[in-house]
C-alpha cells in the first residue's frame, strides 16, 4: 500500500492540534540537495517544541499513513534529509529541540536534544572542562539528531570513535509514536539488544531521534599539531605506526594531504596563506593531544627526528603556536570548500583496510586516466582508513563537460574500494543518494536483515521512506 | 507453535550429514549452570569444524523446527548457554572453530574465530606487540563468540570499551541459515543498520557468531600499578577525576575494592600475600598504561603527592616492579574465587550513573540491614559505574540458611540501582536468570522493539530459546 501525502488537508488537521506555527511551509532550503541531483518534494515541515509534540507528530502520521523526513541542520551529503518522489512527506524539523538538557562533567555525559548544533555542545563541554569529540567540517550547523541518526565521523575518530561511539543513551520515537526513554548515562548496561546501536546510523527510517546522553572526555592536558611531509600514503601509514608505538592513543587525528588540494585552495581562496612556496606532494596534518607531563613540542620533536631517520619523514612544520595550529588546521577545514568551488566530476567517501589504502591510489589513478584526463584530490581521515577520493575535471574543463563520464568513474572507484574490502560510504551513509550501491555492493544476508528489521518496527514504511532501502509504498 | 525436540532421531538424521563425531551427547558440564540454580535439559552436541558446517547445522534446525543454543567457553554468568525447560535444544559448541585466521599488525586487526579462547587472541596480539584489550577473571576459558554474544566487560572497558568496542566486523550463521560475510576490517563503514552491535549482546538469540574482526590497540610503553586506600567511594570518584584530568585515557583501569573482599581472602585463599597488617576499608587499584616520555612510577607518585594534599587519599602502595604488581592483581582477580568459597546468598551485577555510586551505596547498606544480618562486598569497576554488590551470610551462618531472603535481597538492590537510573545488567547480560528483571525494569518501548526484532530475523524462534526474552515457542 502506498503511502498518503502530507497534503494542505493533513497539514491543517495536524496544525488544528499543536499551538500556532506549528506546521509552516518548507522553505527552498529544505527541498534542496546540496550537490543538486534533484530536488525536494515536501510541501510541509513541523517544528516540534518537545518530545512529546514530536512523538504525537509521528502518531498523527503513522495514523494517516503519512511519510515523514527527520530534519537536522540540513548538511547531509547523501540526501538522506532530502526527499524525491512518491507521495509527499511532512519534514519533521528539530529547530526548536535545542536545549542541553543536564550536563554532569564529573560523570563525562551531557545529555542533550535532537536540534542542538554540534558546535554549541561542543562549548557547553569545553565551559566545563571537557571534550565533546565529535568534530567536522560543517560542526557550525550540523544537529545532534541528524550526526547521530547517521553514525557522523569527522576529524577525531582514530581517538574517539565515530558518532555511535560517543552514546551512552538514547531517546527517541519510534514508528508508532511511542517514546523510547532510553537516556541512560551508563558505561556498561547489557540489559537486551542494542536498540541504541541500531538507531544511530539508520538515518532516521527506524525512528525519530530526540534527545541524547553524550560522553564527554578529558580535555588533553596540551595539543601539538605539525604538517609532515612524507614520500607516499605507504609510508604514511608507516609513519602512524610510529605514531602510535610512542604515543599510543594520544593522537586526535592523523590527516592525509594531497598537493592537488594545497593546488585547489591557492587557485579558489588565495586568501588562505600557505605555509611554502610550493606544496609537498604528500604531507600528513598530525594532531597530538597529550597528558601532563609531555611536553608537545619536545614530543612532536622526537617523533620527527626517528621519522627522519627512518625515512619516513622529508621535511616537516611543527606549529609554534596556537595560531599558527589553527592555520594549519584551516588548510584542511578549507579543502571542501575548495572542492567545491572547482567542482567535482564526482565524489567519494570510501574507507579500506589501512593495509589497502597505498595499492587502491596506485591502481584508481592509472584506472581513471583510461576514462580520460583528471586531476584527483585525494586526502581524508588515513588513521581510520578514510579517503575522501574526489576526481576534478583538469583547468579549462567544468563538471558539466563530464556529466557522462560521472557513472562510470564512480562505478570505477566503488568497485575497486569493494573489490579490496572497502566501503562505499565511509562516514556520509547512504541518505537517498547511494540507495542503489547499498543494493549492488552490500551483503545479501545483511541486507534481508535490514529489511526484516525495517519491516519489524516500521510497518507501514513512514520513516524517511526512500532511504536507506528502495521504498516499499 | 512450540518447537520439536533435539531427540535422537533428529541428532541421528543431522548427524548422516556431516563428518563422524560432529555431533556427541553433552557431558555434565554442558548442563550446569554455574551456580547450580537449574540443570540444562539439552541432550545433543554438535561441533562444526566451520563457518559452512555451523550454518548447516543452523538451517537444518531451522528446516525441523529445531531450538539450538550456542555454547562458548560456558562461563556465562547468567545462564544464558544452558538451557532450562522446553523441548531440548541442540548445542552448538565452538571448540573446533579456534583459528586466529589472520592477524593484521599494521591495521591493529586481527581476524579470530568464534571458539578461540581471549588468553589465546591475547597472546597472539602481544606477540606482534599489540594489545587486544578485553580482559577479565575467566579469560583462560572464555571464547570470542560468546565474550561478544554478552558484550562483555571487564578491567579495561574504562579505557578501551566493552567488548562490542572492540569489533569491526562479525561473520554470523543468521537464524534461516544464511552466512553473513561481514568481517570488514573498517574503522569507518556507514553502509546501513548496525548489524554487528545487533548480534553483539544478543546472546545469541538472533544468530550464531562464527568469526570476528577484532581491534587490536598499541601497547602501552610502561605500565604502572598502585593500590590506593581512599576514605569512602565518593572520593574514589574525585581520584578518578583528579586522574583523568593529569592521564586522560591512560588509566586502564580503575577498580573500587572494599575490606569485606580481603577479608574473604584472608578467610578462604589464606595463601594468597596481602601487603598489609589490616586490610584498608575501601581502596583503589590503578592501572595505567603510559607512552613513551612519561616514566610510570613518577606519574603515580605525581598522582599519589597531589591526592594526598588533596584529602582525596590516605595512604598508598606503588608496585615497585612487575611482580609486585601480578600480586597486586592477583589481589583482585581472586575476589570471585573468595566470593564462591564464602557462597553469596544474592549476588548483583549493577551499574548506576557514577556521581550516583556514593547514594546507592549509603542506601543499599542500611535497607538490607533491615532484611536481617549481612556481610557486603561491594566492589567493582568504578571508572564504568560497574559494582558488583554481592550479598553474604555472616561468620556461623551459610547461603542456605537464606534462602527465603534471596529474592527479597535482589529485588531490593534491584529496584534501588533502577530508581537511580542505573542498570540490573552491567556487564553479564540477560541469559536466562534475568528475563524477568529486563521485562520488569525494561523500557516498554525498547522491550517491545526486540520483541518486534526477534520476531523478525528468527520468526520460528529457534535461537537460544528463552534468553534475553520469554520463549513464545
Amino acid at each position: 500500500m502506498t503511502l498518503n501525502p502530507a497534503d494542505d488537508a493533513f497539514a491543517e488537521m495536524v496544525q488544528a492540534r499543536f499551538p500556532a506555527d506549528t506546521l509552516r511551509r518548507t522553505e527552498a532550503r529544505h527541498r534542496e540537495e546540496p550537490r543538486g541531483r534533484w530536488t525536494g518534494n515536501a510541501g510541509w515541515l513541523a517544528l516540534p517544541r518537545n518530545t512529546d509534540e514530536a512523538a504525537e507528530l509521528v502518531a498523527l502520521c503513522a495514523k494517516a499513513r503519512v511519510g515523514l523526513v527527520p530534519y537536522g541542520g540540513g548538511t547531509g551529503l547523501v540526501g538522506g534529509q532530502v526527499s524525491q518522489d512518491g507521495p509527499a512527506p511532512l519534514l519533521i524539523a528539530t529547530d526548536r529541540m535545542t536545549k542541553i538538557r543536564a550536563l554532569y562533567p564529573e560523570e563525562n555525559v551531557a545529555i542533550v536534544e535532537a536540534g542542538a548544533i554540534l558546535a554549541d555542545v561542543q562549548s557547553a563541554a569545553q565551559e566545563a572542562d571537557r571534550l565533546f569529540a565529535l568534530s567536522l567540517a560543517s560542526e557550525g550547523s550540523a544537529r545532534v539528531g541528524g550526526l547521530l541518526s547517521t553514525n557522523a565521523g569527522g576529524v577525531n575518530v582514530l581517538r574517539y570513535g565515530n558518532a555511535r561511539d560517543q552514546v551512552l543513551g538514547l531517546e527517541a520515537v519510534l514508528p508508532d509514536g511511542t517514546i523510547w526513554h532510553g537516556l541512560k548515562r551508563l558505561r556498561k548496561d547489557n540489559t537486551g539488544y542494542d536498540l541504541r546501536g541500531l538507531l544511530i546510523g539508520a538515518e532516521g527510517t527506524l525512528g525519530l531521534i530526540t534527545a541524547a546522553a553524550l560522553k564527554l572526555q578529558p580535555r588533553p592536558h596540551s595539543n601539538a599539531t605539525a604538517l609532515l611531509m612524507v614520500p607516499s600514503p605507504k609510508i604514511a601509514l608507516s609513519l602512524l605506526a610510529l605514531a602510535r608505538a610512542q604515543l599510543g592513543e594520544n593522537i586526535s587525528a592523523f590527516e592525509l594531504l594531497h598537493r592537488t588540494g594545497f593546488d585547489f585552495l591557492a587557485e579558489t581562496l588565495p586568501e588562505i596563506r600557505q605555509p611554502w612556496q610550493s606544496p609537498p606532494e604528500w604531507c600528513v596534518l598530525i594532531e597530538l593531544g597529550l597528558p601532563r607531563g609531555l611536553d608537545p613540542q619536545a614530543s612532536l620533536e622526537l617523533l620527527f627526528e626517528e621519522a627522519v631517520s627512518a625515512g619516513l619523514v622529508t621535511d616537516g612544520l611543527i606549529a609554534q603556536s596556537h595560531q599558527q595550529a589553527a592555520e594549519f588546521w584551516a588548510l584542511r577545514e578549507n579543502f571542501p570548500q575548495a572542492n567545491r568551488k572547482i567542482g567535482s566530476v564526482s565524489s567519494h567517501d570510501i574507507s579500506l583496510p589501512l593495509g589497502c589504502i597505498p595499492d587502491f591510489i596506485e591502481k584508481a589513478g592509472p584506472a581513471l586516466a583510461r576514462l580520460g584526463e583528471w586531476r584527483i584530490n585525494c586526502f581524508g581521515h588515513l588513521g581510520d582508513g578514510n579517503l575522501h577520493y574526489n576526481v576534478f575535471p583538469v583547468p579549462g574543463k567544468s563538471r558539466d563537460d563530464h556529466v557522462t563520464e560521472r557513472e562510470q568513474i564512480k562505478t570505477l572507484v566503488h568497485d575497486l574500494a569493494h573489490e579490496m574490502g572497502g566501503s562505499v560510504s565511509a562516514e556520509h551513509g547512504i541518505g537517498r543518494l547511494k540507495v542503489g550501491d547499498l543494493q549492488k555492493y552490500g551483503d545479501p544476508a545483511k541486507l534481508a536483515a535490514m529489511r526484516a528489521i525495517k519491516q519489524a518496527l516500521d510497518p507501514d514504511g513512514i520513516m524517511n521512506p526512500g532511504a536507506v532501502l528502495p521504498a516499499t509504498g
